[in-house]
């Protein structure tokens, strides 16, 4: 039998999600597509889980689409296959759990875009971020949505108009990515970041992420209103009621979520 | 009789606001926002006010809400108190004179979403910011507002999701701050940069504000139609014409405002 | 006769326009800007062109707008400069080509936005940017559009507020430029930099660009949907099949645009 493309393990409260296809670099074909949509879907209803790390194995983080499946076909099927790309982004970034990305080796055009996508990124010292669809004629829109709203326009520009891909350190002065680290420390320095993440109450990181993309879309009064509201709900929550008073009281806090 | 909460005083065309309530750790509670309220109010009115300074001393630059008003109290509370604080951010973006955030030591919270709301802000070496409202169970959503319009995405979540101070040289290099100078010459930089500015006419700096927020909140081409009624409305006032004859005279020009 | 204001030939299929204004310190006059939007133009028909060079000589990129034309004249000609100076801006953002700045000195006022909003940047070591309209009466409130669409609102308020000209270096740490290098390598760089974006196909460097700007300016979501449309139309296209085809079979791929 063979092995799953994207294996799943959850180690405390932290869930890890691993693309497994490493003789097609990690490509995000149909298949493993739809392999990450369902372990989303049902990480969403998990309420044991309290952050999501992203990784893979070896020199490339993940290639991006499958292009075997991008030539000789027909408009419909293109169509599915972004649609279904699409959905996996935007269920990361509507996930209630933090997802961190765990990059180890070359994110290239929508293995880029999962990475701009993710909530945070460590990346090791020797990773690279490139969007190089231009060179084979397929500009990389799809992923220029999500690496755009990560960096600078002229950042964003001069890796989708050159396809040349960028450092670590550079992506990490971009904004791209928050923090890089030797090879031999990446997954420890994750997997310390989400022990860190997940100690906070799972009610208000949901709560959180969700107002911050939300109030990032709309102009700064609208974002205000929204904020406030949301203050309010998260205040009147036992969790932000508890964590105030466990603070005020010098004790650690007892989360109900 | 108690000393004021925030202390004002004018210098050189500089108005000055000082947080006072160091036993507070300059808490931003529903007395010192009122404060601030009152005091930016009777600025917007003072033509002779060229430049607002805020600044406070010690260790802590600001510690954000009183978080004793945050527990156990109701619905309409919390409703007022973060409205209050939203009036006091956006009387900062709407005051005509450009306000400096001069930062000395920890801004956390509400006290770091100031510093992102002035328009610009200047830190002494030692300086630190964060937003750990997710550590005691309430996300700092109002904050997220501001950071997220100074900072990229990644940066700004990764201070909301770990709670995480970040120095006043990361601060620079995000966007969050201006300038990073030692301790000891932080007032004489923050002053010396006001009497800058202090230079220009009033009339230039409040046209220019005003224009550039609004202009931030829309799509390019309605910013550029905003923009250039802007530029012919400012290009006919005295000021302008004053300003640009100086120039091409070479001699120094006598503002109206 | 007198050598025309803007100076244009096209190298391997490189169009490079030069400002060539020098006593003006090549300013922005009503004339020039009449120049460039005539070249521009021209260009956006032009399928032989693939990159457009915006560049200037000595010691001033360019001056920003003829200030002899903003005093003593009324509103409708200030309107009419502020229009025709917008319509440049624009055609440059609207061009199927991708256009970089080769900036060697001091980008000023009109000047900088020029830079900012070109496709890429690469400036000398030497160069340096800023708006220093503040200083003359006129706030920079259209350079301002672009600036603060390159930089985060700080850095841009900076520069609008205190007129100081940042360095190259800054500029390339900010976000408004891409690349420096030493003085002596300016032309050799972003020719450079020209051929090896020229050797995309004219088809997907037109798709990618207009998409681009287009989906940064609408919220995420709206923004997915137009870029997966544009995934499926550039898919469908003969270079896309052609170029992917290519790379699968380790070939180079021959564009018919």
């Amino acid at each position: 039998m063979a092995e799953p493309l994207v294996i799943y393990e959850v180690v405390d409260n932290v869930a890890i999600l691993r693309l497994n296809n490493p003789t097609r670099r990690h490509a995000l074909s149909s298949e493993v597509l739809a392999a990450l949509k369902d372990r989303l879907g049902s990480i969403m209803e998990d309420s044991t889980i309290k952050v999501v790390v992203l990784r893979s194995e070896g020199p490339v983080f993940s290639s991006g689409h499958d292009l075997r499946e991008l030539v000789g076909s027909d408009e419909e099927s293109y169509t599915h296959i972004f649609a279904e790309c699409t959905e996996v982004m935007e269920a990361i970034r509507l996930l209630p759990q933090p997802v961190i990305a765990q990059v180890q080796g070359l994110a290239t055009a929508a293995g880029c875009q999962l990475v701009a996508t993710c909530d945070l990124a460590v990346a090791s010292e020797d990773a690279g971020f490139c969007t190089p669809g231009v060179q084979i004629g397929l500009f990389c829109s799809t992923p220029a949505v999500a690496l755009s709203r990560a960096v600078n326009p002229k950042q964003a520009m001069e890796m989708l108009l050159t396809g040349i891909p960028i450092s670590a350190k550079t992506a990490m002065d971009w904004g791209l990515v928050n923090r890089v680290v030797p090879e031999g420390q990446l997954e420890d320095s994750v997997m310390q970041l989400a022990r860190h993440i997940a100690k906070a109450s799972a009610y208000t990181l949901a709560i959180g992420k969700q107002a911050f993309y939300r109030q990032l879309q709309v102009d700064r009064p609208a974002a205000y209103d929204m904020a406030q509201r949301t203050m309010v709900e998260n205040l009147l929550a036992y969790d932000a009621q508890e964590g105030i008073t466990a603070f005020l009281e010098k004790r650690e806090p007892e989360w109900a979520n």
